[in-house]
């Protein structure tokens, strides 16, 4: 046996929650440090602002002036940030009420399925690598698979709740400080993001640690079953986000899509316009889509590479010779990753400060780099600490020797393609690059070219991303097989905290600027947070890249895990049974796409005609002198997504189960390849078409060129069809592209999870014929 | 041995040459019934004719009634055809010296890379399939692969340049007969898609058989030899197809949008208003687009499919055992389909006759159902007569045993797929059902809620034709493994004549239409043409459908005698080679479209500015005084198309021989399967969504219903919506979507005739690594 690691058991079970408590300590210091920002109006030292006290709403619609402590400024934003975080609030219990159930009724399954393999026997079974030895019985790993699936999913849902939580505690915060100068905004709006992308991060490695140690006392030596139940906590990360990302999505784009189509296309008042009926559903949508959804889609791919690499080591020699530290090397890794994003924020809220609108994207871009450079030194450390020289990795019935330089370069080959995928993102979705510039030029010819050029360009920006992740996987695949996989995956996700912060922003910026709008302030606030937005918009992308890149690695990690569980030997296309499986798996994310985008056209369609509706009848309206009936929006923004976020998850949650029952593992391993593969480049091209069409749009707003000066003003003809695009892209950027991420990564995770189910009882249709 | 089967060899080299003489006898037969329409003014009878005929060309553009004889209406219809086939013709010849010229260094290729197979030697070498036999070497073989590969892509010119002189000689003579009625536009415009169609299957058939023969002099007893040498055919047809399709997709698209972009929207003229500069390259591009270009591509799947089955069976038992009759299985399948086609042709010219608009669409399905019942009959017989009741098929290295009636499932379920998605298509595309009539509700609240709708139909439309795929693909490869595909596909091709016949009568009625709307005639006429057109935009769906659905399977044949030729053992996905070749094939549909939907937008772009130039600067033009400038439009769809059809194929003709030479065998496998079942997803939903779109317009502006006229009329808000949708479906349906075919088809049959060269000499990245 070769040498072990230097790092021993003590250590790393020193390691890991201390690293945990340590960014969630972080996440709260920035909360305090946001907190200091009062929300509530100071003592009047004047008169000269209280002589406005009086003035009523009509008044805020047209102010141009305001002072620093102005204290109906304040009372406003607190006022409409109350409205809004009560209806995402509102919203998220109504969600959760009915996925609690939906999850409920499928813990009962996987409990049922699981156990039912060794037909519920509660006697111990002869294990099924580690030869020799005896493991707990199916009915114990259903149990604890069950466990792990309602801590995932609970886990995934307070992530969400609480980045919701404070992202709505600190928009109105972001738009006082705008009063302030942009640089002041942007820091709050960062360390905002900041709190959730600590917390979650951390949050995630401390419940997964604590249940490896708690499942650990029954389990004792049988790592084998231990680590096969953990993936228990994938499968409920990945539900819960997956309902998370498609109901937010639907909330968030049927609000923003029928604001948009009367507000600014017929009414021509701006975005975000208090006469707007749907301007606070919109509001309440960025926060549940954007924030909860994207936080507890990221927690999901932590959670499923950590417990694919988790079960493959379980398997290879570090589970068998029961190496404490290098089977625990994912969750090192993710440690470290915490320490680095620590000290990667420090760069963006204390080392320098941002003084002009131009130098918030080159801030954000750095935040990128400076953590991959951070962490590719974290790796080899962990790498060099936390891992023998040499060692076996299972690899489809073999053992494979790898050494621990190899095992580094796996995960910074997923940390690296993480950051050439999210520089190709930015280049096809700012506005500061020919390819946006070229579809705003496209505008001058109307919405149809608009729209042939943003398609195109979504096809075109899926080419370097694919190399990437192709890359990535060959070299990761070829050194340490799955294993090299999930922990590319796991690299590319090791900066997950900084990630998450930066996107985060873009939302918290976003709602700023509408409060800002709602509150009657100034243009020159309302300019400034449009500065952090563009910023925001062009982060979102670059996150969603990274959600798709890691999504992709985790689930074809995932895959191979269920393949060896499974006992398949080879996935060969060249049979019936995996290209009936292939074809039909590239075809799921199509279907996928249809509903989603069906259910935000319809929910839009009704939205349109209520903000119609109150236009028309609510006298005083228009001119701004009675109030909207925001919380109608709200209500058919809510209906309409829980309703529709149904038959999606259902496709998503039910099509491995009846594959693996109807067709077996072998079927079941063509869709997940074909879904894998057809579903990563829908994901890719829709979020940059998206992207690229709402920054067009924005280049033609802003006109910070002559170029740009030539298709604008707003109101102008290319102007128009840019929002016509933007109005499209919404739902290819925010709700079905972000979702097909969870499609091709649930449906792996699930295959897993019941694999033994399928391998004893699936297949019933081949075996009947 | 089993008994041989019952048709004698004879037989058989009297059966197929017979077919195929029928058929083209019979194609001649019906361009002579329309070449009774006579297209030069017949004398005059009286004198209240003569009293217009000295009339300007301004009149023309104003008149609203016409002799049936009318002397200026035949002459200006006759000025008209003249134009379009002129420009048609002089498109083709340039696009023809382009493509020589590649397709002349190709055949280059071809000869070198598979003369080098074993260094250029010119002695016989043993079997690779047939133990202890001779066959001839490898530089017999590369000599006459590049003849199979000219042979194939002067086919495939022909086809198509026939076609479209048949096309533009047949829509002038349709509009002068919708003057009688629409009954008989419907029988000319019918006949001569009939006339194409039964030109293209015949002459497809007969050279195939030709060169069989002929080739089969020199290699004599060495069938494995010869056989893989007429897949070069297959090569040369596809490849043609490939340049046809993008070439004449993109001249179409750019030319249709460039003219509907100024003259329809900004203009308000209707469209094929003669005014409108790009009328003339519009009613050009059908004929180069949707007349050759689909004529070269059904060819082309024909050749393939036909090329895929011999190459399978020269190894099978039939092959082995050179029994003659059961190895032209295949070309008497498409031999019965000819005569299959011929009767049902005669339900629609001579059986029943047109005589309300109502009766086209049915009379149209009614050809798909009854070609398809008579054809099951003449599979049934073909497979009984011409297979020996049982038999032994090679399967990847094992021999399988098939039985007579399994062949005659494999062919029909194929038959009664595309039977299948043809249905599902027109569901999806007709305005007659709910999804296009919710695509149309959708304009009423613009153009963006149009495109998420459409979207969402398209991508809908993928559900039912994939599972008819899937389960064709299954049952045809579980009975008779790859030789069933491939025979499944010839089976869903062998109806081809009335198919192309159907399709062909689409672009033919559109031209009728712009040729009535362009000689002035009355509105009545074009209300004919444009009932005959709109029942011509579901049959294009439809046979697009077709096109796709058959490319999938031909593909899938072609790949599995790629892997057989290559040697390769398994495509096992979860090998790395493979696994990366998956991910980026499935990329490559994304790529090519991203090239050819940039390709029509900028053309059309061109387009746009130059039609508005001429708007503004030509004094007279809005009120029809003056002439446009036609062949400028002319010229810059010509150059725009012969410029930017180089980059996609050659991205198609390329990226087979760099990973076959770079990455080996097993990556292009990957390749091949991703491209596969990725491009067949975005293809279908591409043309769906595009042939949704445009009769969502259509619907509108015919305002057949209540519902349809609270959206209309023409002009109104949500017709805008419309026409913006149209717009953008134009390239998605006739540019990016049906090359998609080619594109999979292409590069399949390409690695198939490769195969020796790649195993030889390929993956020398890897070999040095």
């Amino acid at each position: 046996m070769a040498a072990p690691a230097f790092l021993p058991e003590l250590a790393t079970q020193v390691v890991v929650p201390v690293a945990a408590v340590v960014g969630i300590a972080f996440a709260v210091l920035q909360w305090v440090l946001v907190s200091k920002v009062k929300l509530s109006p100071e003592p009047r030292r004047g008169d000269g602002s209280s002589a406005k006290s009086g003035a009523g709403p009509s008044e805020y619609l047209i102010e141009e002036e305001e002072g620093l402590n102005e204290h109906n400024v304040v009372v406003k934003c607190a006022e409409i940030q109350n409205a809004i975080s009560e209806g995402a609030t509102s919203f998220l219990f109504t969600e959760y009420k009915y996925v609690g159930l939906f999850m409920g009724i499928f813990a009962v399954l996987i409990f049922l399925f699981l156990g039912s393999v060794e037909g519920f026997s509660t006697k111990s079974q002869p294990c099924h690598y580690s030869k020799g030895k005896t493991c707990k019985p199916a009915l114990a790993n259903a149990l604890f698979s069950t466990i792990a699936f309602v801590l995932g999913a609970v886990t995934s849902l307070v992530s969400g709740f609480l980045g919701m939580k404070i992202a709505t505690y600190a928009n109105a915060r972001t738009t006082l400080e705008a009063r302030k100068g942009v640089g002041k905004a942007f820091i709050t709006a960062f360390r905002s993001g900041a709190v959730m992308g600590f917390l979650l991060a951390a949050s995630g490695l401390f419940v997964l640690y604590i249940a490896i140690n708690l499942f650990g006392i029954y389990y004792g030596d049988d790592w084998e079953g231990l680590y096969e139940a953990i993936t228990g906590y994938g499968l409920g990360g990945s539900s819960m986000a997956l309902f998370g990302r498609v109901g937010g999505g639907i909330y968030t784009k049927a609000a923003d899509v029928g604001a948009d189509l009367v507000g600014k296309v017929e009414r021509n008042i701006p975005e975000d316009d208090p006469r707007n009926p749907a301007v606070i559903a919109d509001n309440v949508g960025d926060n549940v889509g954007d924030i909860a959804g994207m936080g507890s889609d990221l927690f999901g791919s932590y959670a499923e590479s950590s417990c694919a690499a988790l079960v493959v080591a379980s398997i290879s020699s570090f589970g068998i010779n029961h190496e404490f530290t290098p089977m625990l090397y994912p969750l090192l890794v993710s440690s470290v990753g915490i320490i680095a994003c620590l000290i990667t924020t420090l760069f963006a809220t204390d080392f320098f400060e941002i003084k002009a609108v131009d130098e918030i994207e080159p801030a954000l871009k750095k935040q990128l780099i400076i953590s991959t450079a951070v962490m590719t030194v974290g790796i080899a450390l962990v790498s060099w600490l936390g891992l023998p020289y040499t060692f076996t990795i299972f690899n489809f019935g073999a053992q494979k020797t790898v050494y621990n330089w190899q095992l580094f370069l796996c995960v910074a080959v997923g940390l690296w393609a993480g950051l050439v995928i999210g520089f190709v993102t930015e280049y096809y979705t700012s506005n500061a690059y020919s390819p946006v510039q070229d579809v705003a030029d496209s505008c001058r010819t109307g919405a149809a070219t608009n729209v042939i050029f943003g398609l195109a360009l979504g096809y075109k920006s899926v080419i370097i991303p694919i190399f990437a992740i192709a890359f990535s996987i060959f070299l990761s695949f070829s050194l340490a097989a799955m294993y090299g996989v999930a922990v590319a995956a796991l690299g590319m996700l090791s900066t997950i905290a900084t990630g998450l912060a930066i996107d985060a922003y873009g939302p918290i910026s976003d709602n700023a600027g509408g409060i800002a709008e709602m509150a009657g302030m100034s243009h020159r606030i309302r300019e400034r947070t449009d500065a952090l937005d563009a910023a925001g918009n062009t982060t979102a992308a670059i996150g969603k890249g990274f959600a798709i890149g890691s999504a992709a690695l985790v689930s074809l990690a995932l895959f191979g895990a269920f393949v060896s569980r499974a006992e398949i030997q080879t996935v060969d296309v060249l049979t019936p049974k995996v290209f009936i499986g292939l074809i039909v798996g590239a075809m799921l994310p199509y279907w996928f796409s249809a509903m989603t985008m069906k259910s935000v056209g319809s929910a839009a369609l009704k939205m349109v005609e209520e903000v119609r509706r109150q236009f028309n009848t609510i006298p005083g309206l228009m001119e701004g002198t009675t109030k909207p009936d925001y919380a109608t929006c709200v209500k058919i923004s809510t209906d309409a997504s829980i309703k529709e976020m149904i038959p999606p998850g259902a496709l998503v949650m039910l099509t491995p189960l009846i594959v693996g029952i109807l067709f077996g593992v072998e079927t079941l391993s063509g869709v997940l390849a074909g879904a894998l593969v057809s579903g990563v480049q829908i994901a890719i091209s829709a979020s940059n078409t998206g992207g690229a069409w709402d920054n067009a749009k924005k280049y033609i707003e802003a006109g910070a060129s002559e170029h740009a000066r030539t298709l604008g003003p707003k109101g102008s003809d290319p102007h128009k069809a840019a929002v016509i695009g933007d109005t499209i892209g919404d739902p290819l950027k925010d709700t079905s592209g972000p979702s097909l991420n969870i499609l091709i990564k649930l449906m792996a995770v699930e295959s897993l999870v019941f694999a033994p189910f399928f391998a004893t009882h699936g297949g019933i249709l081949f075996k009947w014929l």
